[in-house]
Protein backbone atom coordinates (compact mmCIF):
# COMPACT_ATOMS: atom_id res chain seq x y z
CA UNK A 1 0.00 0.00 0.00
CA UNK A 2 0.72 3.40 -0.71
CA UNK A 3 0.66 6.88 1.50
CA UNK A 4 -0.07 10.02 0.05
CA UNK A 5 1.36 12.88 1.78
CA UNK A 6 0.34 16.98 1.23
CA UNK A 7 2.40 18.84 3.05
CA UNK A 8 3.27 22.46 3.48
CA UNK A 9 7.17 23.69 4.39
CA UNK A 10 8.53 27.20 4.66
CA UNK A 11 11.55 26.80 1.74
CA UNK A 12 13.78 29.63 3.53
CA UNK A 13 16.12 27.31 5.11
CA UNK A 14 16.21 24.52 2.37
CA UNK A 15 17.66 24.13 -0.62
CA UNK A 16 15.14 22.57 -2.08
CA UNK A 17 12.36 19.86 -2.49
CA UNK A 18 15.33 17.51 -3.99
CA UNK A 19 17.71 15.52 -1.99
CA UNK A 20 21.30 16.83 -2.84
CA UNK A 21 24.56 15.25 -1.42
CA UNK A 22 25.32 18.00 0.86
CA UNK A 23 22.62 20.08 1.26
CA UNK A 24 19.43 20.03 3.12
CA UNK A 25 16.22 19.59 1.53
CA UNK A 26 12.69 18.69 2.35
CA UNK A 27 12.84 15.14 0.75
CA UNK A 28 15.66 14.56 3.01
CA UNK A 29 14.16 15.61 5.85
CA UNK A 30 11.03 13.49 5.08
CA UNK A 31 12.63 10.34 4.41
CA UNK A 32 14.70 10.89 7.87
CA UNK A 33 11.44 11.25 9.80
CA UNK A 34 9.94 8.18 7.63
CA UNK A 35 13.21 6.15 8.59
CA UNK A 36 12.76 6.82 12.36
CA UNK A 37 9.24 5.77 12.32
CA UNK A 38 9.45 2.54 10.50
CA UNK A 39 13.43 1.86 10.81
CA UNK A 40 14.22 1.56 7.46
CA UNK A 41 15.28 3.33 4.47
CA UNK A 42 12.64 4.44 2.61
CA UNK A 43 12.17 6.66 -0.73
CA UNK A 44 9.62 9.84 -1.01
CA UNK A 45 8.86 10.95 -4.64
CA UNK A 46 7.20 14.38 -5.03
CA UNK A 47 4.92 15.46 -7.26
CA UNK A 48 7.33 18.08 -8.08
CA UNK A 49 10.43 19.91 -7.50
CA UNK A 50 10.36 22.99 -5.68
CA UNK A 51 14.01 25.21 -6.05
CA UNK A 52 16.41 26.38 -3.57
CA UNK A 53 13.93 29.17 -1.06
CA UNK A 54 10.31 28.25 -2.63
CA UNK A 55 7.64 27.63 -0.19
CA UNK A 56 4.76 24.97 -0.24
CA UNK A 57 1.29 25.06 0.85
CA UNK A 58 0.19 21.95 -0.74
CA UNK A 59 3.29 19.65 -2.17
CA UNK A 60 1.98 16.14 -2.94
CA UNK A 61 4.13 13.19 -2.17
CA UNK A 62 3.90 9.52 -2.20
CA UNK A 63 5.73 6.78 -0.56
CA UNK A 64 5.45 2.74 -0.16
CA UNK A 65 4.59 1.23 3.44
CA UNK A 66 7.24 -1.10 4.66
CA UNK A 67 4.39 -2.66 6.84
CA UNK A 68 0.56 -1.67 7.75
CA UNK A 69 0.61 1.79 9.48
CA UNK A 70 -2.74 4.03 10.14
CA UNK A 71 -2.72 7.14 7.89
CA UNK A 72 -3.91 9.62 10.68
CA UNK A 73 -1.30 8.10 13.47
CA UNK A 74 1.22 8.52 10.73
CA UNK A 75 0.80 11.90 10.11
CA UNK A 76 0.95 12.34 13.71
CA UNK A 77 4.24 10.77 13.90
CA UNK A 78 5.59 12.48 10.98
CA UNK A 79 4.51 16.25 12.86
CA UNK A 80 6.06 15.11 15.79
CA UNK A 81 9.23 14.16 14.05
CA UNK A 82 9.59 16.75 11.15
CA UNK A 83 11.27 20.37 12.17
CA UNK A 84 8.48 22.99 12.79
CA UNK A 85 9.12 24.67 9.17
CA UNK A 86 7.86 21.04 7.39
CA UNK A 87 3.94 20.45 8.09
CA UNK A 88 2.18 17.28 6.96
CA UNK A 89 -1.69 18.58 6.07
CA UNK A 90 -2.36 14.61 5.50
CA UNK A 91 -1.92 11.25 4.92
CA UNK A 92 -4.31 9.07 3.06
CA UNK A 93 -3.95 5.62 1.81
CA UNK A 94 -3.16 5.76 -2.10
CA UNK A 95 -3.21 2.64 -4.70
CA UNK A 96 -0.27 0.82 -5.45
CA UNK A 97 0.54 2.30 -8.99
CA UNK A 98 -0.27 6.10 -7.74
CA UNK A 99 2.34 8.41 -8.82
CA UNK A 100 2.43 11.69 -7.40
CA UNK A 101 4.43 13.42 -10.21
CA UNK A 102 2.58 11.46 -13.58
CA UNK A 103 -0.81 11.19 -12.11
CA UNK A 104 -0.74 15.38 -11.33
CA UNK A 105 -3.78 16.40 -13.81
CA UNK A 106 -2.20 20.19 -12.98
CA UNK A 107 -0.25 22.29 -10.46
CA UNK A 108 -0.53 25.56 -9.11
CA UNK A 109 1.32 28.25 -8.17
CA UNK A 110 1.09 31.79 -6.31
CA UNK A 111 4.22 34.08 -6.50
CA UNK A 112 3.69 37.28 -3.91
CA UNK A 113 5.30 40.93 -4.44
CA UNK A 114 5.29 43.18 -1.88
CA UNK A 115 4.30 46.28 -3.55
CA UNK A 116 5.59 49.31 -1.53
CA UNK A 117 8.89 51.22 -1.12
CA UNK A 118 10.48 50.16 2.56
CA UNK A 119 11.35 46.84 3.28
CA UNK A 120 9.86 44.33 5.79
CA UNK A 121 11.41 42.90 8.49
CA UNK A 122 8.70 39.72 8.30
CA UNK A 123 8.32 39.04 4.69
CA UNK A 124 11.93 39.37 3.20
CA UNK A 125 12.08 35.11 2.75
CA UNK A 126 8.33 35.39 1.77
CA UNK A 127 7.95 38.08 -1.02
CA UNK A 128 9.78 40.04 -3.67
CA UNK A 129 9.96 43.48 -2.37
CA UNK A 130 9.08 46.01 -5.52
CA UNK A 131 8.89 49.29 -4.81
CA UNK A 132 7.35 52.41 -7.45
CA UNK A 133 4.16 51.62 -9.30
CA UNK A 134 3.07 48.63 -11.04
CA UNK A 135 0.21 48.77 -13.32
CA UNK A 136 -1.75 45.85 -12.65
CA UNK A 137 -3.85 46.15 -15.96
CA UNK A 138 -0.90 45.83 -17.87
CA UNK A 139 0.46 42.95 -15.77
CA UNK A 140 -3.08 40.93 -16.47
CA UNK A 141 -2.71 42.07 -19.93
CA UNK A 142 0.59 40.25 -20.28
CA UNK A 143 -0.50 37.29 -17.78
CA UNK A 144 -3.42 36.64 -20.40
CA UNK A 145 -1.00 35.82 -23.21
CA UNK A 146 0.16 32.57 -21.69
CA UNK A 147 -3.53 30.81 -20.87
CA UNK A 148 -3.49 27.72 -23.62
CA UNK A 149 -0.84 25.33 -25.34
CA UNK A 150 2.46 26.92 -26.06
CA UNK A 151 6.02 26.30 -26.31
CA UNK A 152 7.87 28.00 -23.18
CA UNK A 153 11.07 27.15 -24.29
CA UNK A 154 11.85 31.33 -23.73
CA UNK A 155 10.79 30.82 -20.35
CA UNK A 156 12.72 28.56 -18.77
CA UNK A 157 16.21 28.82 -16.90
CA UNK A 158 19.19 28.67 -19.62
CA UNK A 159 21.12 25.07 -20.02
CA UNK A 160 17.07 23.09 -19.23
CA UNK A 161 17.01 19.90 -21.09
CA UNK A 162 13.63 18.91 -21.14
CA UNK A 163 12.53 17.05 -24.78
CA UNK A 164 9.41 18.55 -24.88
CA UNK A 165 9.33 22.16 -23.90
CA UNK A 166 5.28 22.32 -24.42
CA UNK A 167 2.86 23.27 -22.09
CA UNK A 168 -0.65 24.12 -21.17
CA UNK A 169 -1.32 26.81 -19.28
CA UNK A 170 -4.88 27.50 -17.26
CA UNK A 171 -4.95 30.21 -15.44
CA UNK A 172 -2.65 33.08 -14.89
CA UNK A 173 -3.35 36.00 -13.33
CA UNK A 174 -2.54 39.26 -10.90
CA UNK A 175 -4.36 40.47 -8.28
CA UNK A 176 -4.36 42.94 -5.17
CA UNK A 177 -4.54 42.08 -1.70
CA UNK A 178 -3.60 45.17 0.56
CA UNK A 179 0.18 45.92 -0.12
CA UNK A 180 1.14 42.99 -1.86
CA UNK A 181 0.32 41.85 -5.64
CA UNK A 182 -0.34 38.23 -5.88
CA UNK A 183 -0.02 35.48 -9.17
CA UNK A 184 -1.43 32.64 -9.04
CA UNK A 185 -1.13 30.03 -11.78
CA UNK A 186 -2.32 27.19 -13.04
CA UNK A 187 -0.79 24.69 -15.29
CA UNK A 188 -0.42 20.99 -16.44
CA UNK A 189 3.23 21.20 -15.76
CA UNK A 190 5.43 23.72 -16.06
CA UNK A 191 9.29 23.99 -17.11
CA UNK A 192 12.63 24.50 -14.87
CA UNK A 193 12.30 28.50 -14.06
CA UNK A 194 8.69 28.53 -16.10
CA UNK A 195 6.77 30.59 -13.33
CA UNK A 196 9.34 32.81 -12.25
CA UNK A 197 10.14 34.15 -15.72
CA UNK A 198 6.39 34.48 -16.37
CA UNK A 199 6.52 36.40 -13.01
CA UNK A 200 9.57 38.58 -13.84
CA UNK A 201 7.84 39.27 -18.13
CA UNK A 202 4.67 40.48 -16.51
CA UNK A 203 6.44 42.64 -14.05
CA UNK A 204 8.00 44.29 -16.60
CA UNK A 205 5.02 45.02 -18.35
CA UNK A 206 3.80 46.73 -15.31
CA UNK A 207 6.47 48.90 -14.64
CA UNK A 208 5.93 49.30 -18.73
CA UNK A 209 9.28 48.08 -19.63
CA UNK A 210 8.19 45.28 -21.80
CA UNK A 211 4.90 45.39 -24.05
CA UNK A 212 2.08 42.69 -23.48
CA UNK A 213 2.74 42.79 -27.13
CA UNK A 214 6.61 42.15 -27.16
CA UNK A 215 5.84 38.87 -24.26
CA UNK A 216 3.98 37.72 -26.95
CA UNK A 217 6.41 37.77 -29.89
CA UNK A 218 9.24 36.46 -26.93
CA UNK A 219 6.84 33.47 -26.74
CA UNK A 220 6.31 32.74 -30.42
CA UNK A 221 9.67 33.10 -31.14
CA UNK A 222 11.04 30.67 -28.38
CA UNK A 223 13.80 33.07 -27.43
CA UNK A 224 15.44 32.74 -24.08
CA UNK A 225 17.52 35.77 -24.84
CA UNK A 226 15.28 38.46 -24.65
CA UNK A 227 13.26 36.94 -21.70
CA UNK A 228 14.03 38.56 -18.34
CA UNK A 229 15.70 36.85 -15.70
CA UNK A 230 13.81 34.72 -13.41
CA UNK A 231 12.00 36.40 -9.72
CA UNK A 232 13.40 35.44 -6.70
CA UNK A 233 12.53 32.08 -5.36
CA UNK A 234 11.47 33.82 -2.14
CA UNK A 235 7.95 34.66 -3.35
CA UNK A 236 7.33 31.47 -4.94
CA UNK A 237 4.44 29.04 -3.36
CA UNK A 238 3.56 25.48 -4.57
CA UNK A 239 -0.13 25.89 -3.34
CA UNK A 240 -1.95 22.75 -4.67
CA UNK A 241 -1.22 19.44 -6.97
CA UNK A 242 -4.68 18.64 -8.52
CA UNK A 243 -5.18 14.79 -9.21
CA UNK B 1 19.03 67.42 18.45
CA UNK B 2 18.02 63.87 18.70
CA UNK B 3 16.50 61.66 16.05
CA UNK B 4 13.39 59.58 16.99
CA UNK B 5 12.79 56.02 15.27
CA UNK B 6 10.13 54.22 14.55
CA UNK B 7 11.09 50.21 13.79
CA UNK B 8 9.81 46.86 13.23
CA UNK B 9 11.44 43.69 13.91
CA UNK B 10 11.15 39.96 13.87
CA UNK B 11 11.86 38.82 17.38
CA UNK B 12 12.12 34.98 16.48
CA UNK B 13 15.83 35.37 16.54
CA UNK B 14 17.08 38.03 19.23
CA UNK B 15 16.89 37.60 22.77
CA UNK B 16 14.39 40.89 23.34
CA UNK B 17 15.03 44.35 22.23
CA UNK B 18 17.49 45.24 25.64
CA UNK B 19 20.88 44.79 25.29
CA UNK B 20 22.41 42.08 27.23
CA UNK B 21 26.06 41.21 27.52
CA UNK B 22 26.74 37.79 25.39
CA UNK B 23 23.12 37.91 23.90
CA UNK B 24 21.85 39.09 20.40
CA UNK B 25 19.29 42.19 21.01
CA UNK B 26 17.44 44.52 18.85
CA UNK B 27 19.33 47.31 20.69
CA UNK B 28 23.03 46.23 20.01
CA UNK B 29 22.25 45.85 16.25
CA UNK B 30 20.84 49.40 16.25
CA UNK B 31 23.82 50.61 18.15
CA UNK B 32 25.83 49.07 16.08
CA UNK B 33 24.71 50.11 13.03
CA UNK B 34 24.54 53.99 14.20
CA UNK B 35 28.53 53.43 15.53
CA UNK B 36 29.38 52.59 12.01
CA UNK B 37 27.61 55.30 10.80
CA UNK B 38 28.85 57.92 12.87
CA UNK B 39 31.75 55.91 13.90
CA UNK B 40 31.33 56.57 17.42
CA UNK B 41 29.39 55.12 20.42
CA UNK B 42 26.04 55.98 20.30
CA UNK B 43 23.44 54.80 22.79
CA UNK B 44 19.61 54.24 21.95
CA UNK B 45 17.10 54.60 24.00
CA UNK B 46 13.92 52.58 23.62
CA UNK B 47 10.39 53.38 24.36
CA UNK B 48 10.06 49.84 26.08
CA UNK B 49 11.64 46.45 26.37
CA UNK B 50 10.06 43.81 24.66
CA UNK B 51 10.70 39.92 25.59
CA UNK B 52 12.97 37.44 23.51
CA UNK B 53 10.96 36.23 20.46
CA UNK B 54 8.89 39.45 20.72
CA UNK B 55 8.19 41.22 17.68
CA UNK B 56 7.59 45.16 16.61
CA UNK B 57 5.47 46.51 14.15
CA UNK B 58 6.74 49.79 15.60
CA UNK B 59 8.75 50.16 18.25
CA UNK B 60 10.41 53.94 18.98
CA UNK B 61 13.49 54.67 19.71
CA UNK B 62 15.72 57.85 20.08
CA UNK B 63 19.26 59.09 20.13
CA UNK B 64 21.72 62.10 20.05
CA UNK B 65 22.94 62.77 16.83
CA UNK B 66 26.67 63.27 17.51
CA UNK B 67 26.88 65.76 14.35
CA UNK B 68 24.41 66.65 11.85
CA UNK B 69 22.75 64.18 9.62
CA UNK B 70 19.52 64.18 7.39
CA UNK B 71 16.66 61.68 9.08
CA UNK B 72 15.93 60.45 5.84
CA UNK B 73 19.24 59.88 4.75
CA UNK B 74 19.57 58.00 8.18
CA UNK B 75 17.00 55.72 7.39
CA UNK B 76 18.53 54.23 4.05
CA UNK B 77 21.65 54.15 5.69
CA UNK B 78 20.52 51.95 8.89
CA UNK B 79 18.22 49.70 6.48
CA UNK B 80 20.98 48.97 4.50
CA UNK B 81 23.06 48.13 7.30
CA UNK B 82 20.73 46.40 9.46
CA UNK B 83 20.40 42.74 9.12
CA UNK B 84 17.07 41.88 7.10
CA UNK B 85 14.92 41.25 10.24
CA UNK B 86 15.35 44.48 11.62
CA UNK B 87 13.88 47.40 9.49
CA UNK B 88 13.33 51.49 10.50
CA UNK B 89 9.85 52.69 9.19
CA UNK B 90 10.55 56.62 9.88
CA UNK B 91 13.31 58.89 11.24
CA UNK B 92 12.59 62.39 12.33
CA UNK B 93 14.16 65.38 14.17
CA UNK B 94 12.72 65.44 17.50
CA UNK B 95 13.57 67.99 20.22
CA UNK B 96 16.68 67.55 22.71
CA UNK B 97 14.41 66.48 25.73
CA UNK B 98 12.09 63.71 24.04
CA UNK B 99 12.34 60.34 25.88
CA UNK B 100 10.87 57.62 24.06
CA UNK B 101 9.80 55.47 27.22
CA UNK B 102 8.55 58.92 30.04
CA UNK B 103 6.75 60.62 26.97
CA UNK B 104 5.08 58.06 25.49
CA UNK B 105 1.20 58.42 26.10
CA UNK B 106 0.33 54.71 25.37
CA UNK B 107 1.23 51.79 23.59
CA UNK B 108 -0.48 48.98 21.46
CA UNK B 109 0.00 45.44 21.55
CA UNK B 110 -1.30 42.93 19.24
CA UNK B 111 -1.39 38.99 20.63
CA UNK B 112 -2.12 36.51 17.35
CA UNK B 113 -3.45 32.92 18.08
CA UNK B 114 -3.48 30.66 15.40
CA UNK B 115 -7.13 28.43 15.85
CA UNK B 116 -6.51 25.38 14.31
CA UNK B 117 -6.06 21.77 15.01
CA UNK B 118 -2.57 21.27 12.66
CA UNK B 119 0.71 23.37 13.23
CA UNK B 120 1.84 25.73 10.64
CA UNK B 121 5.37 25.34 8.57
CA UNK B 122 4.54 29.60 8.21
CA UNK B 123 3.61 30.95 11.65
CA UNK B 124 5.04 29.14 14.43
CA UNK B 125 7.26 31.62 15.41
CA UNK B 126 4.56 34.28 14.80
CA UNK B 127 1.65 33.25 16.63
CA UNK B 128 0.61 30.52 19.45
CA UNK B 129 -1.27 27.73 18.26
CA UNK B 130 -4.69 26.55 19.96
CA UNK B 131 -6.33 24.10 18.59
CA UNK B 132 -10.11 23.21 19.82
CA UNK B 133 -13.47 25.71 20.13
CA UNK B 134 -12.48 29.24 21.86
CA UNK B 135 -15.72 31.23 22.78
CA UNK B 136 -14.66 34.52 21.75
CA UNK B 137 -17.40 36.09 23.36
CA UNK B 138 -15.97 34.64 26.58
CA UNK B 139 -12.65 36.00 25.71
CA UNK B 140 -13.85 39.06 25.51
CA UNK B 141 -16.20 39.30 28.94
CA UNK B 142 -13.17 38.46 30.03
CA UNK B 143 -10.77 41.00 28.07
CA UNK B 144 -13.24 43.81 29.67
CA UNK B 145 -12.59 43.11 32.68
CA UNK B 146 -9.28 44.91 32.00
CA UNK B 147 -10.42 48.25 30.86
CA UNK B 148 -9.64 50.90 33.28
CA UNK B 149 -7.18 51.44 36.14
CA UNK B 150 -6.50 48.66 37.80
CA UNK B 151 -4.12 47.37 40.03
CA UNK B 152 -2.66 44.60 37.68
CA UNK B 153 -0.06 42.98 40.58
CA UNK B 154 -1.54 39.53 39.77
CA UNK B 155 -0.73 39.77 36.07
CA UNK B 156 2.88 40.32 35.81
CA UNK B 157 5.72 38.52 35.94
CA UNK B 158 7.01 36.48 39.20
CA UNK B 159 9.70 38.15 41.42
CA UNK B 160 8.61 41.64 38.91
CA UNK B 161 10.29 44.77 41.39
CA UNK B 162 8.14 47.58 40.34
CA UNK B 163 7.11 50.45 42.80
CA UNK B 164 3.53 50.71 42.15
CA UNK B 165 1.46 48.14 39.91
CA UNK B 166 -1.41 50.10 38.96
CA UNK B 167 -1.79 50.68 34.93
CA UNK B 168 -4.52 51.97 32.96
CA UNK B 169 -6.29 49.99 30.29
CA UNK B 170 -7.58 52.06 27.55
CA UNK B 171 -9.20 49.46 25.03
CA UNK B 172 -8.64 45.51 25.42
CA UNK B 173 -10.20 43.34 22.76
CA UNK B 174 -10.50 39.88 20.97
CA UNK B 175 -11.61 39.52 17.37
CA UNK B 176 -11.87 37.00 14.40
CA UNK B 177 -9.40 37.05 11.43
CA UNK B 178 -9.53 33.86 9.22
CA UNK B 179 -7.84 31.11 11.45
CA UNK B 180 -6.57 33.39 14.11
CA UNK B 181 -8.06 35.20 17.05
CA UNK B 182 -6.31 38.48 17.41
CA UNK B 183 -6.20 40.43 20.80
CA UNK B 184 -5.50 44.09 20.37
CA UNK B 185 -4.95 46.20 23.81
CA UNK B 186 -3.84 49.70 24.25
CA UNK B 187 -2.64 50.66 27.88
CA UNK B 188 -0.16 53.55 29.35
CA UNK B 189 2.05 51.45 30.29
CA UNK B 190 2.27 47.72 31.13
CA UNK B 191 3.81 45.98 34.00
CA UNK B 192 7.12 42.82 32.67
CA UNK B 193 4.65 40.17 31.43
CA UNK B 194 1.40 41.87 31.45
CA UNK B 195 0.12 41.16 27.70
CA UNK B 196 1.02 37.17 28.16
CA UNK B 197 -0.86 36.75 31.07
CA UNK B 198 -3.62 38.96 30.02
CA UNK B 199 -3.62 36.97 27.36
CA UNK B 200 -3.44 33.55 28.92
CA UNK B 201 -6.24 34.34 31.25
CA UNK B 202 -8.75 35.30 28.44
CA UNK B 203 -7.67 32.45 26.63
CA UNK B 204 -8.79 30.00 29.43
CA UNK B 205 -12.06 32.09 30.19
CA UNK B 206 -12.09 30.57 26.29
CA UNK B 207 -11.79 27.54 26.50
CA UNK B 208 -14.48 27.33 30.08
CA UNK B 209 -11.28 27.05 32.21
CA UNK B 210 -11.81 30.12 33.85
CA UNK B 211 -15.04 32.14 34.41
CA UNK B 212 -15.02 36.14 33.49
CA UNK B 213 -15.76 36.71 36.88
CA UNK B 214 -13.09 34.63 38.87
CA UNK B 215 -10.82 36.76 36.26
CA UNK B 216 -12.34 39.94 38.15
CA UNK B 217 -11.83 38.44 41.62
CA UNK B 218 -7.84 37.54 40.70
CA UNK B 219 -7.44 40.70 40.05
CA UNK B 220 -9.05 42.46 42.61
CA UNK B 221 -7.74 39.86 44.91
CA UNK B 222 -3.91 40.91 43.29
CA UNK B 223 -3.33 37.24 43.56
CA UNK B 224 -0.90 36.23 41.05
CA UNK B 225 -0.62 32.72 42.17
CA UNK B 226 -4.29 32.46 40.73
CA UNK B 227 -3.44 33.89 37.32
CA UNK B 228 -2.35 31.46 34.55
CA UNK B 229 1.56 31.31 33.52
CA UNK B 230 2.37 33.41 30.65
CA UNK B 231 1.14 33.07 26.81
CA UNK B 232 4.54 32.35 24.69
CA UNK B 233 6.76 35.12 23.10
CA UNK B 234 6.14 34.05 19.69
CA UNK B 235 2.42 35.94 19.35
CA UNK B 236 3.28 39.20 20.46
CA UNK B 237 3.58 42.44 18.60
CA UNK B 238 4.09 45.83 20.22
CA UNK B 239 2.36 47.81 17.37
CA UNK B 240 2.18 51.03 18.44
CA UNK B 241 3.48 53.36 20.95
CA UNK B 242 1.55 56.95 20.85
CA UNK B 243 3.14 60.75 22.08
Amino acid sequence: MKIRLTLEYDGANYSGWQLQAGHDSIQARLEDALARIFNAPIRVHGAGRTDAGVHARGQSAAFTLPRPFGPDVLRRALNGILPRDIAIITAAAAADDFDPRRDARSRVYEYRVLNRDRRSAFDYRHSWLLPGALDLAAMNAAARIFIGEHDFAAFRSRGSVERSTTRRVIASQWRRADEFLIYRVEATAYLRRMVRTMVAATVAAGRGRLAPAEIATILAARDRARAPAAAPAAGLYLIAVNY
